[in-house]
């Protein structure tokens, strides 16, 4: 995702304005309790936290669990510097050199670094963009478990593809986690982005046959927009993998107090911030599939989460289109960015025609940012891969 | 070195107080010009920063080294969440499983953890109390080799021992590495802390002739006494290195933003600074010195860097000796505690009687916990060992 860097530079430096389609980095403000918390600490040497994480942060996540439903003990809630290092921390603990994971695909292209790091396989659970990307089924699954199944990990709400699951969809993977005995690891950093009523605010913490099996991969960054905090968790209530992920904790000391503090005032703010967030989102979610979906040949569902959507576009190869965007195109001096589909999949060949749009523009520019993206599409179509206008009705 | 804390925590329910002669925690005042940077960082949202770390802090860090004489180009900087990271992602880039580094023990115990996290294997290098822990033995170290080493992992100055490797011995394991071409990771996180004018500042970056085998490992925590940053670097002119760990920088996004912000403040301080806390820190090791020298028995050889000894105690066994002045043991309400030796060690066996010390106390609570210690020492050796005074001289 990070190669066309330098043609961007390079486009920008030719005057260009590009339209960020590409990254997951929401632009809304941060609270400001946040930065209070941070400008109050008074401490005249800055020490190491515990290792487990701040106690001050782990009662606060604890009473938003609560909030939730979920009763946690202090015990399950080791504080990670992001939920990058929480699921590296989990995949190391989980993992020997040759087993596996299955992961629905498309999926965050990280959790391959993080999976081959502990020398595990991803096993893709194949997905298609007419069936929405939708991957609870269980014959597909249980087709996928062998001998050297670890683990099953999910992103709910879905990243790269919005896909939020409903509750007999959940209860139906939990239940196979427990049939087959595997970890289901269950990344939720876009919980509180779920844009119908019915999903609520889903957790697999909910289901509480399943605790030993499940590990919840959670984080503010996203949540309260401080991607730049760096600090996340993992929640267990497994023992055994409590202490093996702690034995990591104790390596690496500590994850960054001052941010602990300011994570801590985080989850003291008004709730009706999560509500506010998620009614900007969801505008501007709408605002994206109504103007994709007037762009001729676009195959795009709605998303029900998160802040991305996949699409297929009516292009050969939406990476050779991005490489075009960037250096052969404008329009009125401006271009665009996504983040083409070929990395989220593991199976080779699929996505080729693919990209992830986040929608984390303001409406305004969200709406010029697919004005500019119809415009490349209909004019690469045209110049490059040599259709004709007729040809495209 | 954590087993510990719950006797500890009982420990002052009793109402004891605990010289903490454990932990590596400086006590030094963080320069305020961290909390100054942090306090007026202004933006609204707190955005992930890049990658290979803060373009700010990145020269800010080659500043630093253009003062030791060392040449860096930005790309040879990858900021990490601490020195700890560093270690972490190093191992994962360089090591498979089965592969090995050699280790000089006693060693951090945190290095077995990152080892075997990317399946590798440690190979200690043995050193003695009697030899003052020095392992720049060329015959012992070559003998270590194997068709599987990919590393020699060094401390210098070192933790726990205190060891600083003169210029000589630092050119002639600088040639093992070249000779056998390996890596040299050296960990040179508490450069700044070398006793003895004729060592300087020392670091292997000076060797140009081994840029393609080095990585240092660096870090604020121990330099500006700023151990809650997380901030810390590896160093590398080796690019398919740098490509390697980079890839894992890119998986866990950026290391935190304000941290990063706060850290390049640091690199500006006066150097005076340094001055102040080494000549801080070497009156507290002479104050310990003296003062371990007058405990009948006791073995400690004058350490000449960092901030730790490592003694062989006249005890059975440090680690039961520790329960005890936990548990059944007081001088006027306080006790003590240090880190057993045994942990330092991948060979069993080793270290048994031997502690680690940290002097990371002001002078007045230092001589008090040697104090301390002594008396413990001598009532233990009546009382569990059975040693009567007269045997003691």
């Amino acid at each position: 995702m990070r190669k066309f860097h330098p043609l961007a530079v390079a486009a920008e430096k030719q005057g260009k304005k590009i339209y960020h389609l590409n990254i997951g980095q929401p632009d809304l403000a941060t609270p400001p309790a946040y930065f209070e918390a941070v400008r109050s600490f008074d401490k005249r040497t800055l020490a190491y936290d515990a290792s487990p994480g701040n106690p001050g942060l782990i009662e606060a996540i604890r009473r938003y669990y609560k909030r939730l439903d979920v009763d946690l003990d202090p015990r399950d809630i080791l504080v990670t510097t992001g939920g990058s290092e929480a699921l590296l921390l989990t995949c190391l603990s989980i993992l020997d050199p040759y087993t596996e994971v299955i992961i629905p695909e498309p999926y965050y292209p990280n959790y391959t670094t993080f999976v081959h790091a502990a020398g595990g396989v991803i096993r893709a659970l194949p997905t298609n963009p007419w069936e929405g990307y939708r991957y609870a089924k269980r014959e597909r699954i249980e087709s996928l478990i062998t001998k050297n199944t670890r683990a099953i990990l999910i992103t709910n709400p879905g990243n790269p593809t919005g896909v939020v699951l409903d509750q007999a969809e959940m209860r139906m993977i939990a239940d196979i986690a427990k049939a087959h005995d595997l970890y289901l690891i269950c990344d939720e950093v876009y919980r509180e982005f779920c844009y119908d009523e019915k999903f609520g605010v889903p957790t697999m913490a909910r289901f509480a046959d399943i605790h030993e099996n499940l590990v919840i991969v959670d984080s503010v960054s996203k949540r309260f927009s401080a991607c730049g905090a760096r600090v996340g968790c993992v929640v267990t209530k497994n023992k055994e993998l409590q202490q093996a992920i702690l034995k990591f904790c104790q390596s690496r000391l500590s994850v960054a107090t001052i941010d602990q503090v300011g994570a801590e005032a985080l989850y003291s703010v008004d709730p009706e911030f999560f509500r506010r967030s998620k009614e900007e989102y969801r505008v501007r979610r709408d605002t994206l599939i109504s103007g994709l979906r007037k762009i001729p040949g676009l195959v795009v569902e709605e998303p029900m989460g998160a802040f991305y959507v996949m699409a297929s576009l009516p292009v050969d190869d939406a990476d050779k289109f991005q490489h075009w965007l960037l250096e052969s195109f404008e329009d009125n001096g401006d271009t665009v960015m996504f983040a083409p589909g070929a990395p989220f999949y593991e199976t080779p060949g699929k996505g080729i025609n693919e990209v992830r749009i986040a929608y984390v523009l303001n409406r305004e520019d969200l709406s010029r940012a697919i004005e500019v993206l119809a415009r490349g599409i209909a004019r690469y179509q045209r110049e490059v891969m040599g259709v004709s206008p007729k040809a495209l009705g």
